[in-house]
């Protein structure tokens, strides 16, 4: 798992919006965006979840075409979702103290992933209706 | 679990957008938006559904730093996600006519929440493309 | 579950976009939107791993008040979403080779379903910042 919000909060600054939306997406079938409290106990937590829910040692459909072994990987990716869409307000995305972006590598190998972040921004300097 | 359909509807109407799109998000990590048929025996049968996959009894690594008894919530969070776009059409949510948008509190004692509504219009009368 | 990538990544023909975000949106309470690698095995390991997480034969509140027996399709909706936002990108929806965006039809009796779709374009031909 990593954490997005510092380089997605540089990407809104560098864009100047102070309020608006911001859409955080992965490119690729086997890794997901999502927010959490990014500390320790839950960085373990979420796989374990997706494990228990999703057991990579059971047998899937998409195996018996593609041995590769990571059918799990594919339907914990879709039950996350590839994208999360949240609110810019003062200029930085509108979560909680706490609670960050992600990017969860849902893959049995490394993979290089591409992100795409698209900052919608008001033009005025109203707040968000 | 809160129904926000009438809340967000008037804010669009305040607007005065007729087509476009909506996001309302949840600031904070232990509760969660979505849609659902708003009535009572599903409002049972979420939190019941999360309860199950989530167990609040199961001890989670997010506890061993911090005690709160809250993992659960977290991770059911993340599950359903802190926010959901849909369509404008016609001045208003293009929902079923018994589906909600809901706030749902996941966490483990009184809350209070901010939701932040944005509503971006089509300049044009035209239909969605 | 049906395929829509081929007709979104038309839409975005017709509108012109080269650049931004789409959001697909379901009308209704027992459908969902998501992306999958569109493939045989997965498009039988999606709706399976969401009968075993969310079991038809199980009892739900839902069906006390409605008696119509598809208590699981809801939770399974509310679950998956009904409506993903993906990034445009060159004049298409930024996704994997072999990644679509998907309806999955979670009712148990045939349903018309209306999607809704809309492109936000970029004014300039920057990519996405």
């Amino acid at each position: 798992m990593h954490g997005l919000t510092s380089r997605t909060d540089s990407i809104i600054v560098q864009s100047g919006a102070r309020t608006g939306v911001e859409n955080v997406s992965v490119v690729g079938s086997t890794a997901a965006i999502g927010t959490v409290e990014f500390e320790p106990g839950l960085k373990r937590d979420l796989p374990d979840m997706l494990d228990r829910l999703i057991p990579p040692s059971q047998s899937y459909g998409h195996e018996q075409a593609w041995h590769d072994g990571n059918g799990h990987s594919h339907l914990k990716a879709t039950l996350i979702g590839p994208s999360v869409t949240l609110s810019v307000s003062e200029g930085e995305m509108a979560v909680g103290t706490w609670q960050q972006l992600f990017l969860i590598e849902l893959d049995i190998k490394p993979r290089v992933r591409e992100l795409i972040v698209t900052v919608q921004s008001e033009k005025t300097d109203r707040d968000p209706i």
